[in-house]
């Protein structure tokens, strides 16, 4: 156990290391970069290729996607416009720090101002690797429950947002059992300061707020 | 890197040390044990109490509850009247194989003919660790989106039998976009020999294919 012990810490300080650099990089650029992460399906390319559709006369917006296979969600981002570093982690179920740190230098950071790195869909994993973004945000969405919050607590007790995705599907009728107010008041319980968003990224519904959110965001980390 | 390896490979001998000797009890007792691997709120739970409450004529079922927190799932299945051991892996990713040793030794074993194991919401990590089960059973919700075959294949690949669940959420319209026949070519490409049942655990659709296959599979093994 001993042995075991040792070899995680070092495994976690290598990434740690890592994750300082890129912390470094992008605070010295001052661009903002935010770690999107959530349960497979859960709409992250969804929400991202919307948000850069409408904020691209505001904001450049550049993408790492991460994936355990497959450069599909790449291609989607592209299709915006918008440049995207595809990452394969063959398996692996959280992007490192080191992948970023490559990723980060095949950007054009001088053209952004705010980087979003799509992890892995894992909602579990992910949340325990730092890789020296600005900041994380979790995205839950309706039909994956309202239970999630305590029982996956990690990366909703980290996230600086939470986006709940898919508010559409309260209306359907087939999930009138995802209690929205429920969901709110269990992150907050874990997490006192997270902004939450309410949003459909196929509808459009209370996709403003949260571009208020992430323009205020990128204004105050350029003033 | 060679020491990161071997305590790698050394690790995974552990878990398969248990896993076997789980393989070997089940095997003398006859029992059918299966795995239900999945992201998160993909409908794990909705399925077990669904077919354990219709199928309690017929065969008697016994669940062991993986999460990472909380007893929830457990109190749900308890509620069916099934017996339910939970295991909170407190943090961690996916059950152990001695894990699941320790929860056989406390389940009824000589009264039952079936034990689900309900693993970690988690669609990578859990399908890399096995528990010593007679099968791994694979489930992708509609909402999720018909991509995540190719995207996550690892748990595709192994699975004996994949459930399609949400199917009522085809006919919504707000998930139109997911392809059933495209996500059973892409899961047959990986899994030659895969049972694939699309099912509503909320509506029942569906479900008495999935309830033959487990008759079937559990005489097939008792006899």
């Amino acid at each position: 156990m001993r042995t075991k012990k040792s070899i995680g810490k070092k495994i976690l300080s290598a990434n740690e290391e890592y994750a300082l650099k890129n912390k470094q990089l992008l605070a010295e650029h001052k661009k903002l970069c935010l770690n999107m992460i959530s349960s497979p399906g859960s709409g992250k390319t969804t929400i991202l290729s919307r948000t850069i559709s409408e904020l691209k006369d505001r904001i450049r917006i550049g993408v790492i996607e991460g994936d355990i296979q497959t450069d599909l969600d790449a291609e989607k981002i592209r299709a915006t416009g918008a440049p995207a570093i595809q990452i394969n982690t063959n398996g692996a179920c959280h992007l490192s720090a080191a992948q970023i740190s490559s990723a980060l230098k095949q950007l054009p950071l001088d053209d952004l101002d705010l980087i979003f790195i799509e992890n892995v869909g894992n909602l579990v994993c992910p949340s325990a690797f730092e890789l020296g973004e600005t900041g994380k945000v979790a995205v839950l969405s309706v039909p994956e429950g309202d239970d999630k919050p305590i029982k996956y607590p990690a990366i909703f007790a980290r996230a600086k947002a939470l986006l709940i995705n898919k508010i559409d599907m309260l209306q359907t009728g087939g999930q009138a059992d995802f209690d929205i107010e429920r969901a709110k008041r269990d992150v907050r319980k874990l997490n006192k300061t997270i902004e939450i968003f309410p949003i459909s990224a196929k509808t459009g519904e209370g996709m403003q707020s949260w571009y208020n959110w992430l323009l205020k965001s990128v204004k105050n980390l350029q003033s």
